[in-house]
């Protein structure tokens, strides 16, 4: 037995923020899944399978599946999934599919997400009107003041241990934290950045540079951006929205982009850029962002990878 | 940047836990250092080895060394260090070394740690009269009442979002949890059960199985055992001993085995058994546990990887 996959799956399983917005997918939409035939980029132990085909699914195909998967199938007496431990692009499926689900999300959407497997996957074995859940993502953006805490982090290395260590102060600055932050470091309303549909977008569509704006709420500085995201099931009877916002800490953590210098900004005043993502794969995303007011203008480069 | 990479450098330096007993270690231990030329497994961003030069050190080879780690070594003036980037494993030394220094250890001592690597070293590159740091390491077992716990990580399988996953509770049992436990679940003093001096140790002697016994210190079930592990630095002017114990939680956890069955056990009743380890490599080890009280018997295998 491995011991750390298998508190990997409980874990997992146990995440209710990752995993219920899926569950009700499946379970309260049996409309969608009445017959069909359904592919599963990651089915670990087969929970979703199982859902799946207790939805009325007539078959699914099930990547990425957990070695002890086919037994918790025949417990459950479900005959119609076929099992597969690799991924998908390993695989050679000889039928095409209705529906295609995947938790494709990571960090800001695109992070160690599996987005280029969906897509992928989709132009190769989704039926012409089959579906994609979840199949919506969209970005947000919102200005923070969060000085004391960046400045801890940089104070850190003028003396490690009586070490020296400033030079990793320039690095800090161009590295974007995977980290939520307190409700009162906000300091603007969130403005939508970024929108991405499953359905159709093409890899080139990951990649993209859009203008921004938000209004300081209080006399303040700026120490930076907070992105981040939500996602939906839009075909469901109910639209699920999953909202992974920038104070909550799940698995998928906000990014926070910190300024060379913190802007002073008057309460009221706007905040004006461009946020830019080149996403080069899964775990390598080069961001370009920009932002001005009045008197005060910053250009900057990150890099997530 | 690499953001994950930097975060962890980040981490692991605020981890004092696990970096300050070599801070103690060098610093106050100048005679030990004095002209010597040292080899460091694991330098990341030269801490280590610039301690080691300011403790009068001739030379020091910094294996894994970070990005970063030479504009470090240069703004605190240190140039008789010499950095690699690659493992020792894949460097080729010109000339043996006066002392190894490495954070060796792993969970229980052995499990995902670097022990393969340092005894590799040590063999081809270790003068005569070296030394290394740290150079013991020590296991101890003792007997816990973790019953609530262990139940409710095998409950969790009956119904996951409805579906029976009850086929997982079978290696639940054989898999051992890396994990603190409370004082209060503790139900008999440590023993001590695995020695090991890394100044001698060969590859074989990382496998072994000893015996133990240990008092049940009340009335109480025994669900299983807990082995946590100390590693010393026996050569500094006052040893320098580091507990791993069973109720703190830091880097390296302690390791719960359950058995099969709990055992019934009175108060001052003697549990007796062996614990065996075969050691494959730093990530797959094998153990064989046994147990037994007048009554009771138990003998179980697990698997660490």
């Amino acid at each position: 037995m491995d011991c750390n996959n298998f508190l990997n799956d409980e874990d997992i399983l146990k995440d209710q923020d990752r995993i219920q917005p899926f569950i009700n997918a499946i379970t309260r939409n049996k409309h969608l899944f009445k017959d069909k035939v359904i592919l599963d980029l990651n089915a670990g132990l087969g929970l979703i399978p199982i859902l799946l085909i207790r939805s009325g699914a007539k078959h699914v195909y099930a990547m990425k599946s957990h070695d002890h998967a086919n037994k918790i199938l025949e417990s459950n007496q479900i005959n119609n999934v076929t099992l597969h431990k690799k991924a998908i692009k390993e695989v050679e499926l000889d039928c095409k599919v209705d529906i295609i689900i995947s938790a494709w999300m990571g960090n800001m959407l695109f992070y160690r997400g599996n987005i280029q497997e969906l897509i992928q996957a989709r132009d190769k074995y989704l039926n012409q009107d089959g579906l994609v859940l979840p199949d919506k993502g969209q970005l947000y953006l919102q200005s923070i003041e969060d000085g004391e805490y960046r400045d801890q982090k940089l104070t850190f290395w003028d003396s490690v241990y009586g070490v020296n260590m400033k030079w990793m102060k320039q690095w800090i600055k161009h590295e974007p934290l995977l980290e939520s932050i307190r409700k009162d470091q906000l300091n603007s309303d969130p403005v939508l950045i970024y929108e991405v549909d499953l359905m159709k977008c093409t890899f080139e569509d990951l990649s993209f540079s859009n203008s921004y704006q938000v209004q300081i709420n209080r006399q303040d500085f700026v120490t930076g951006v907070i992105i981040w995201m939500k996602y939906s099931f839009t075909f469901t009877h109910l639209p699920i929205n999953v909202i992974m916002g920038p104070t909550k800490s799940p698995f998928w953590k906000p990014v926070i982009f910190y300024f060379n210098d913190e802007i002073p900004a008057s309460k009221g005043e706007k905040l004006k850029g461009s946020f830019a993502i080149k996403f080069v794969q899964d775990d390598l995303i080069l961001i370009k962002l920009s932002a001005h007011t009045k008197q005060y203008h910053q250009i900057q480069s990150f890099r997530l990878n």
